[in-house]
């Protein structure tokens, strides 16, 4: 009512800690419904828990994961650039929201894509978009089962997905302990040192094609970490999880207040990519903040009691699956960086802390979602 | 790949038919997921059934109905003309999505929302944005369970509301038989009447004022039937089922076309709002193709066999429910209204057939989603 008030302007972790999860927790009042005496569905996980997925205890011993998120899209720097093609934005839009409920530990059961295009948008390309979707779904496992089409003013794209696992199974970002270890599926910083190689268009021979390639692929072909996800979901004592989807620094961050533990990262340790070396030499940038920073790449960051590493190093080997141990969750809440010089530091990177794009300027619209 | 293909513009009917479920067929393949070998979850209408939601089995002896809407919100005439409040639109967008779980016969269990938001909008608006959505779940028995939020050029509303019901009693287009009585739970026309009276701003005088509260209130607090899905659903022998969110004509259409029968309108026994008559007099427009036509009221229309038809009565009465009997189902398949001078003609008012707002002009933008 005042008019400060009525003028402040947060940015996005902000209204979530402060309106979203207000709001929002006020009319948790019936978690538990019931279809028929012998039938139920319970709300284990809402808004105020922060998760990438709300969680339901299902009858029959399963839960039910589901999450929804926006993408830019059309206003993807890269798309913009003439990098992505409507069937790349179809495709990201896909595995953007698998990731979520593969980071949860469940089986994706299906897609929900809401695809809103411009007048002057053809059948072809409107057919482009959904040739990606679908495709990403059959790539993950699951299929596209409804959504919502029509007109708009451009292309927007949100989705819905959503994915089942046994009961208990469903990883939060709550849980990890002191003593656990930290792992990651895979190198972070991919999308975006490509953010910044191709920043203002492509430029076609500083860097091997192969890593320009690993750079484009990681906006045209982004993977959802399902069968990893499938695997700590069913491992058993993976104590927190969430996908890297706004960068690891953000997702370190975020797993540590959650869980109300600190949480070091070992520099020496972080798997990193040839095309994010190749990009930061190129550029002559800093390599770790890129690879903890705002980067859009869809790894699975987790903990497991230490006495369980190499149980599930096997279980992802035999898989063919990566892991690579890149911490340690500390009672000492500090979020860290143990150097390769042995010191600790804060993290380095850009935090997660969108605002709306004309207030942060270009450098801060990487972020899809 | 030829440019007279890669040029035709479709509307969306068009685009449903011939795109989206020709693309999202193709890869249904595994329709059972088992995250245990006792628990699973089988997808049973998916996109080609073009349902309002899609509807799994799962183990338990329950269904899960899912689906998504996006909605105009700030492109909403009423909004533009100032008689709508961002609060209206929160309310809008979890009323219209719970609206698709209740009229597939299921109780819903949450709502997941997608709110992007503008860099001008403050704290406040956007409180007030999830202050309605928060309330019109609080009003439809359920609860904001997740969703995405974030920076957009304009505000942006998508969400997807959840469901669940008894095994089999998921209520779908497809279903109603020749003999069976069409019911109506509600009149309609009246959110196209509102878009017809507010043309151009407010009159303020020229209806009486419960009238215009009664237009208003179609936008602004408009009623997910919950609770007659919920009877519906549990009632055992409805055949069909739609909310007429794309106006009673297209679900009429729809649910003849989805069931393979025809069905006659009685005008006569069409239920009328007192506020669309004062529309259609004071601006001299012929009433049924308003009662008819794609106007957004989410009432409920369903098909029941004849001799169930005074129990099903009953039973909304002692819920202190409505229900209309409109129509019958023939063998024929013809799509028709009995007037009131006892003449078959074709359904009158606009069928549903939007199109990008630039191809279409302000007339045919009244479609929320």
């Amino acid at each position: 009512m005042t008019t400060a008030a009525s003028n402040d302007i947060s940015d996005e972790p902000t209204r979530l800690e402060r309106l979203v999860s207000k709001i929002f927790s006020t009319n948790i009042e019936t978690p538990t419904v019931r279809p028929t005496p012998n039938a139920s569905a319970t709300l284990l996980a809402g808004v105020p828990a922060q998760d990438d997925c709300a969680v339901y205890a299902l009858t029959g011993e399963q839960e039910l994961v589901v999450g929804s998120d926006y993408v830019r899209g059309p206003k993807f720097r890269l798309y913009e650039y003439g990098l992505l093609s409507d069937y790349d934005l179809g495709y990201y839009l896909a595995a953007a929201n698998i990731s979520d409920v593969a980071a949860m530990g469940a089986r994706p059961i299906g897609l929900l894509t809401v695809v809103r295009y411009p007048p002057d948008m053809t059948d072809s390309q409107f057919a482009s978009v959904l040739e990606g979707i679908r495709d990403a779904c059959t790539r993950f496992q699951t299929v596209t089962v409804g959504g919502d089409i029509g007109g708009a003013e451009r292309l927007i794209l949100s989705a819905t997905a959503l994915g089942v696992c046994r009961r208990g199974g469903s990883l939060r970002r709550q849980g990890a302990r002191a003593g656990d270890v930290l792992c990651l599926t895979g190198p972070t910083g991919v999308a975006g040192a490509a953010m910044r190689y191709f920043r203002g268009g492509a430029r076609s021979t500083a860097i091997d094609v192969e890593f320009r390639q690993t750079l484009l692929d990681s906006w045209k072909r982004p993977v959802a970490r399902v069968r990893e996800g499938i695997l700590l979901g069913e491992f058993g004592s993976v104590t927190a999880c969430q996908d890297t989807s706004d960068g690891l620094k953000a997702a370190v961050t975020s797993i540590a207040a959650a869980s109300g533990v600190g949480l070091v990262i070992d520099e020496h340790d972080l798997p990193i990519s040839p095309a994010v070396t190749a990009v930061t030499e190129f550029l002559e940038l800093d390599r770790t903040p890129m690879i903890m920073g705002d980067s859009v790449d869809f790894q699975l960051l987790f903990t497991i009691p230490e006495r369980d590493l190499e149980r599930l190093r096997k279980a992802f080997e035999n898989q063919g699956l990566c892991c690579h141990p890149i911490g340690q969750a500390t009672r000492d809440r500090a979020v860290s960086l143990r150097t390769r010089q042995g010191d600790l530091t804060p993290l380095p990177g850009d935090a997660w802390r969108h605002m709306p794009d004309v207030l942060t300027g270009p450098q801060r619209a990487v972020h899809p979602g």
